[in-house]
């Protein structure tokens, strides 16, 4: 009997038998008024989630093209703008930015590190951007930001509109829009909504609302927010074919988590995390992230001496565990496990025996049962 | 009882059970490595399904986004570009291009009608044009372009990229991309491929792909054909995580089409058009395109004196068939009914029967009847 | 293309998507307090949906067993049982009857007639029935038996079990057990409820509960109702597992009735039946079934000189529709089409169409196009 | 989150998705060549798996009625049965055997006991039995019979047919019906087979279906060997509908099986249930068979002082495992939990994590991990 795999990387994320049956459903015309009200529906309860006031886009891309759109409405050729990099994800901003002509200002931190207020708040204090770009989660380090400390900052720079790159982050961490004063944040379908990859979501509240306007025509099309405002308001409009199934299963997602109670739900993301991350650390592995900084959707977990990342995520794999490789520099040394989205204790316990079996067959010494117990104690 | 609806818009049509049984499966992880050799083989058989021979890119995302990206990677700021508009999808490359700063010529043919080749070709002649868009079906009107004709005359101008929106066309309509010398030919997943929504597919030929090169940097992020080269030559590399599932009915979508065999599939599309238009035009109706120019995708059906386009749409939904109202002038004066794709003789006769009732229950006059002898006459 | 095969057999009919979608959950235990919720819905609703106030039982089984069940628990060896035999299913009584040790009389129509409530009380004047059988449709004629009459007679002989074979009719048929004075109505999963073959339902009024109970211990184990009656009123008891994804599929189903409204069902079979027999006789078939006699879930159906049965039900198959042959001395002769459960418009044209469609390509003459007409004029 | 409740009761066993996707597909025709193929080959394939030469029945209903099946073909009223009970379920077989005017002997185990061979032959040396049934595994007591050694005494008593109920064991436990000299050995399909409850299966072999011939006429008719033959044999015939949906399950189960290898999966069960039996016995638990009679597929668990069942079980069920309470002298004193059929890893972990948790929550004092870690050390 081979093992089940489960999808433990950070993103695609386990789904679960009700958001599959969604997207398995026979295909409805875009127009269909059922479609048409769940659409409606989907989107007021994402933004009432979130406590966004503004607009909610759902549209079929990536988190990817979210950054691009993030970007592409609130800026303009010249424009100034500071990105915020704590690690791969966020230098991704650098290469969107430069190519529609932004000049750009970068923090980037220490990979496992994530840059303070501080820092932020001295950067902007030199100069007046556009924008400014902070990825909560990056799923590269593990490292979360702290979004609603800059926020705080963010209120004394009015003129300056504060995009939060939610995508290994939001519906696992505590995000709230208005009270955090985010203007722009968005995710995608497939990491802590736990739906397949297909949709972005992107929350834009007033001020990136009036920006939008205020810069006339853009150069993108599919992403302009003057395209879409009209549908998200009243999806019985068109401007280009909805993702039908995703938009269902998505539904079906924001339907569990607000059967779980959204702050039940952050506070599981919490203790899940913590037990995972002091269950790896028994075992004998290390985090990258700073132990203060230690977002709670996945781990970045690097080996210890003579284990070889290709043999123990393979070895991992026929256990019934992917995890992804490490990024960049730590490719090779490190490798990451999610933790967010729809897992209940059965995956996270199938997780860390499945890694601790890993270990046993590579020959690894160490205490065995320790990070199962170790669980235990903790969840 | 109430009828099952069948989807009859110009998309999405029809999804069958083999495909949105793919959308319901399990999502796993992007590198799995079955999952890298679906994703894989599913690229190499839409290039060898069209032959073409240079890439082929599976993105999430929509046709609108395929417009966008069929400009963005062959033309940069100041170049010229000729559309040829054959109705309201034609006309939606003139936003498009102009936000990008080209400047742009438009052959704008009458609704219903076609521009001729010779059209084209004058226009070609008086200046250079970095790019031309042709639309091969255009949704709005059921008129078809003849695009192999367009290409043997492109063959002429080989700087000027050939670009084929085959949208409400592909997969239904004959097209060979590098045998009609086209040189970007893109769709979308819910047209004849029959899949859901959520997914544009883009062929880029040997001329697009170099012209992409040559232009250095371009503006937008998400839909450069660079970014995404590697990922669809090696789909285990990683630039924003593929839409799993749906990825995966397009696979079985290319399945279904080859055990058809594609050759097979534009003659029954042919046929079946052929057969629909005729026996509603024995009901009494009239179509909008010409006679010569129609495509075999989709009817635009003109109302007969007396017939309101909501109330009929809205009965017609009762008897089971969900069809498309028309676009701009025609809004309330015709409606648009799909044929493409997965459908079979059932869905067919359901179709024109659902009429029928409808338009007996609205006492409309007519020899009852005809419009389902006329289709067992011609199928 | 290849046109997807209607289950137009008279059962299993086709399955509806909600219905398969049950039977395709992951099972549960079968004492899950969710499953014994809706185990114990079910029966009730099936109680309710028949008006039957004794008890039903749902058991894992086909309507075969249910034949065995209600003879088995209402009668002793050497007891006496009259057989109202309308055909092929009437007949098998027989069999059961006799090797139970039985006195078998028998009273048997020719095929495609009934036997009438007065040759029926003639007999049970002449000498005590433990029990009686009567077949409401018999599958292999379309005949249907005037169950309600007959009920009527039977009040005057309350010592005799009335015992009605609902299987090719229940769901489909007007049936209501207390009001019909029925002590005995089963029938199968898969006939007019809808759902995949593999269980029999049986409901027995409050006289059958009483013979049961004055028979003593009988010899048969699995369908004895004294092992059930505890279970059916609190399906948490055990005696044999239930079939618990067929149970919440019939669950669906009777959500599915009730939804359309048990009377308004019992009309629309009528309606769409006797559309469909003007239709094929349109067309040029003859009926086995008398008019007068006629059934509202299936049509036996003569072939008109020179069609031959393979060849006219394998095309058949092709064009889409899987009908059943006749049996006994009309097999060759006839084929038989269900047209009962949860078919909709579009079901009921596209067979008659792929009949015609059958039928133009074997050569027969006849006015093309009569049958959709009829159908058109009829529903 | 709420856990996924693992179905980890005696039967119903978890059902993976292949399997459900089976059940969960559109029904067709009985007749349709399509699922003739089907039908055939799994009755084929389960000969091959069980190394069966005679006939093997595949009928809608559950053990139970396969219990009745074995015996009516085998006995005739006044017949001697030898009924070896280990448990519930053997004593089961006095009433059905009973009812069927059989003489009864019983050899009784003790709960957790089994019958030796030696006991059964002294038996068999005093009086002449027509037949004599052994349940394999007793699924009230998770001991397992030496059925094997049986079997050889049996060929000592060549008039005398062997029946095996292998309810609890068959796919889980080695079985191989002609090396052993079984004459008759049926089970469930929700057993080790791991599919929905609604199907029972049967092997006959030589020896028994000769028996069935000589004893003639019986009174039983859908459990009759003659019926189902036919239908065995070539399954284009009816003789009642076959459970479709059921029985392409059933296959898809039998190729799980043969992809596993039926040798690795009888090692896995061995080796899974031994560790799940020291797991528990580190944790505290004792279990009710003996040591040397302990069957693979399921344990019966004795609670230590101080814990109550029925609050035992509910906790477990929110942590996210369904156990079964024992039965008639055991009820209250001790919990079933099953481990056969398709589970992987996961599920082995994830159960005996949720019982220590339902431990810890419940305040039992032991050495919290222990169970886990004795797991880690013997898969």
């Amino acid at each position: 009997m081979k093992n089940n795999k489960l999808v433990m990387i950070p993103g695609p994320t386990p789904t679960v038998r009700s958001i599959t049956d969604q997207m398995g459903r026979e295909t409805v015309a875009f127009g269909d008024p059922a479609f048409v009200r769940d659409f409606k529906e989907l989107v007021i309860n994402l933004k009432t989630l979130l406590k966004a006031d503004g607009e909610c886009f759902v549209v079929a891309g990536s988190g990817t093209l979210a950054m691009e759109m993030a970007v592409s409405n609130v800026t303009k050729r010249g424009d100034n703008i500071l990105i915020v990099s704590n690690g791969f994800f966020g230098d991704r901003f650098i290469d969107i930015c430069e190519r529609k002509g932004l000049n750009v200002d970068l923090l980037q931190a220490a990979w496992g590190e994530v840059i303070s207020p501080e820092e932020i708040e001295s950067k902007l204090k030199e100069k007046h951007y556009a924008a400014i770009t902070v990825t909560h989660v990056d799923t590269s380090t593990g490292a979360g930001a702290p979004i609603q400390e800059i926020g705080k900052i963010m209120r004394n720079y009015p003129d300056t509109i504060y995009i939060v790159d939610g995508v290994a982050a939001t519906a696992g961490e505590r995000e709230y829009v208005d009270d955090y004063g985010i203007d722009i944040l968005f995710t995608g379908s497939q990491k802590a909504f736990g739906v397949a990859p297909g949709l972005l979501i992107l929350w834009a509240g007033k001020k990136a609302l009036e920006r939008r306007k205020s810069i006339g025509t853009i150069p993108e099309y599919y992403v302009d927010f003057e395209k879409w405002i009209p549908i998200m308001n009243d999806p019985a409009k068109y401007f280009a074919t909805p993702a039908v199934n995703m938009i269902w299963a998505l539904k079906e997602s924001v339907r569990l988590i607000n059967e779980e109670g959204a702050e039940a739900r952050y506070d599981r993301h919490t203790k899940v995390s913590e037990a995972i991350n002091k269950s790896l650390e028994a075992i004998g592995f290390k985090l990258l992230a700073n132990e203060k900084d230690r977002c709670s959707t996945l781990s970045v977990v690097l080996y210890p001496e003579g284990i070889n990342d290709l043999e123990f995520r393979t070895k991992l794999a026929e256990e019934g565990v992917m995890a992804a490789g490490a990024l960049a520099a730590y490719a090779g040394k490190a490798f990451r496990v999610g933790h967010m989205g729809n897992i209940d204790d059965h995956t996270v316990y199938s997780t860390i025996a499945a890694i601790e079996r890993t270990l046993i067959k590579l020959g690894y010494e160490y205490e065995k049962g320790i990070g199962l117990k170790t669980l235990l104690e903790n969840i």
